[in-house]
């Protein structure tokens, strides 16, 4: 029997729920490894009782249900049948009196179409699979390091790409079709950034041009075997002045400093609030005369941003098994962004870093 | 002025509503023209009132929002500063009294979250982009007739790369590539499946080999502009028997069926209910001993599946100005599978093929 199946079945214990709805892709993919619902439509829902396990989904998705769930209960569900319907006759044959759902998923209309059969008494908002998902296993985190290794490759390969007037766009290309060659995904769509164009955190690669004397930042990563990669790394082409040294040195020192606090703190066995992370490299930052980021760290897994969360407000703390980044970056709109992001793992109370790309400035 | 927004606003009044707050993806695309926020996270709300337009989002998103939403109000939000206090704020300045939200989107955790500021009551589920998307003037058919003619160009060079023993995902790594060659993206994940594997309408294409006399399916689309194509093409790798012949014949005259049926409901100034259309099809299939598909056809735009919808239970009503496919098929599990998809718009009641790959049987 799948063991995260009966890990979910200790938490609906603990939480206790009789059975959860899963609606949410990667939380299916982390139950049974199937990762092919297009995120387009609704495909597929897991509904897990105490006892039982079931997949409701289309007819379209009958031969993928029986060979990738093959220890799931197959319910097919049509428009004029729908799974609402379904979803009642199971909880009333286990006598379900109490059901998670992921309320952080769920659309609005779904829940009016469940509320339409099930009391809405019975329904409480979890997320359960989250709690799992947090602490990754040593095949888990040996996917990441996978997914990292190919990300590293891919940047010695782009590197040797930049020559002046290549376009952003035709380099986050490379970047893609590279990863893709290599029998992989993209995690997200890569971002390539010359000069100014960086000041935009979430830039969008376009037809700008490269020239001579200024940073270039890469933000990329792999999905291998469903798991992410995700990397950063701001390098000048050009000649660096001693100014644009000193400005990307501020932000790898923030990383070591962010990196330091982490381990430091781990090696005495004290607790870590994930914020703290960010903010001791903020700090530097800011005690060395640079703007400070606004965006923040995060966990990574079956997606690029998932817990641990190290945003400002998170109540997270640093754990076993967590697998997140450490990105500090500084901006000044119209005129640069540099940004630093590696993937670390927290394995047996010690730091690893999985992302291996080199990160002292490059100058070409 | 954005004459989308002045179309909305003529719904506001229709539905008797203040205000809508749009979640959606494309439906921010639609107002907008800007498609660069991920579906990973939420990044964006779009709260148009009767009198002026905001756009919420992040901080690192400020000079996208300055830049493509310059007809907007820019409202900043923070996790420490959320939207739905923002939005109480405005509602209470422009007085407000209701508000429609895209239930269809809007997960269960943002309407608790906005409710925790405004009541229920002002609330009313609407999905009024879609009234408005439905119905595509001149440009946006231009543009998915540009998208098409790309989808053709692909088919035409994916065809010949078709050799014993190439696999299944080396050639949807190959469409794919093609397209993002073009400047253009794709609108789905091709799909690619030789023989037997096509019987699952949605098989994900792996390394199956393709091997001398059987069947092989191409089912992708392009992405230009943000506007989609869809196209699916059934050839026969070897020398295909007579059975074989009639089998694709047998699709080839379903499609024709229902365009025929189509056609001449247009002429006559007929109404056409919508599922009518592949049901001609399906009907055609049956009658002649072949069993009948049990996917649909479906409207097309900035989704690859949108309004109108041609499935069983649908109400839509053919119009002038719609585009869809029109996509047969039959399906015999472990043994082939077979479907021809082309897109479609009725223009000035006219219906006109926007996809011009040949689709008489090719076997090579």
């Amino acid at each position: 029997m799948n063991s995260r199946i009966q890990q979910l079945r200790k938490l609906l214990d603990k939480e206790n729920l009789d059975a959860v709805l899963i609606s949410t892709l990667p939380n299916i993919t982390y139950l049974s490894s199937f990762s092919g619902f297009t995120t387009e439509d609704r495909d597929a829902y897991l509904l897990i009782t105490k006892k039982r396990q079931y997949i409701f989904t289309h007819p379209i998705y009958r031969e993928v249900a029986q060979k990738d769930f093959s220890d799931f209960i197959l319910v097919e569900y049509r428009r004029n049948n729908p799974f609402h319907k379904a979803v009642k006759s199971i909880i009333e044959k286990e006598k379900v009196t109490s059901l998670g759902f992921e309320a952080f998923d769920l659309t609005v209309n779904d829940y009016e179409v469940l509320t339409q059969e099930i009391n809405k008494k019975l329904l409480k908002p979890v997320n359960l699979i989250d709690q799992l998902r947090v602490i990754k296993d040593v095949e888990e985190i040996q996917k990441i390091k996978n997914a990292c290794k190919l990300g590293d490759k891919t940047f010695s390969y782009i590197f040797k790409k930049l020559k002046t007037n290549i376009t952003e766009k035709e380099l986050a290309t490379e970047i893609e079709f590279f990863i893709k060659r290599n029998n992989a995904d993209i995690s997200f769509d890569p971002v390539v950034a010359f000069g100014p164009n960086a000041s935009q955190p979430h830039h969008i690669p376009d037809g700008t041009k490269l020239k001579k004397n200024c940073f270039v930042l890469f933000d990329f990563g792999v999905k291998l075997n469903n798991y992410c990669s995700d990397m950063t790394r701001t390098i000048f082409f050009g000649e660096a002045t001693k100014e644009q040294k000193e400005l990307y040195n501020a932000v790898l020192n923030a990383q070591l400093a962010s990196v330091d606090y982490l381990k430091s703190k781990l090696a005495q066995k004290q607790s870590v609030h994930a914020p703290t992370i960010d903010q001791v490299g903020r700090d530097y930052l800011t005690d060395h005369g640079y703007s400070p980021f606004n965006h923040s760290s995060h966990g990574i897994g079956l997606n690029v941003h998932e817990s641990p969360h190290l945003y400002p407000s998170s109540n997270d703390y640093m754990e076993s098994g967590m697998v997140f980044s450490i990105e500090p970056g500084t901006y000044s709109e119209g005129n640069y962004g540099i940004r630093i992001e590696d993937i670390f793992a927290i394995e047996n109370n010690k730091l690893i870093q999985l992302t291996k790309a080199p990160k002292y400035i490059i100058t070409i």
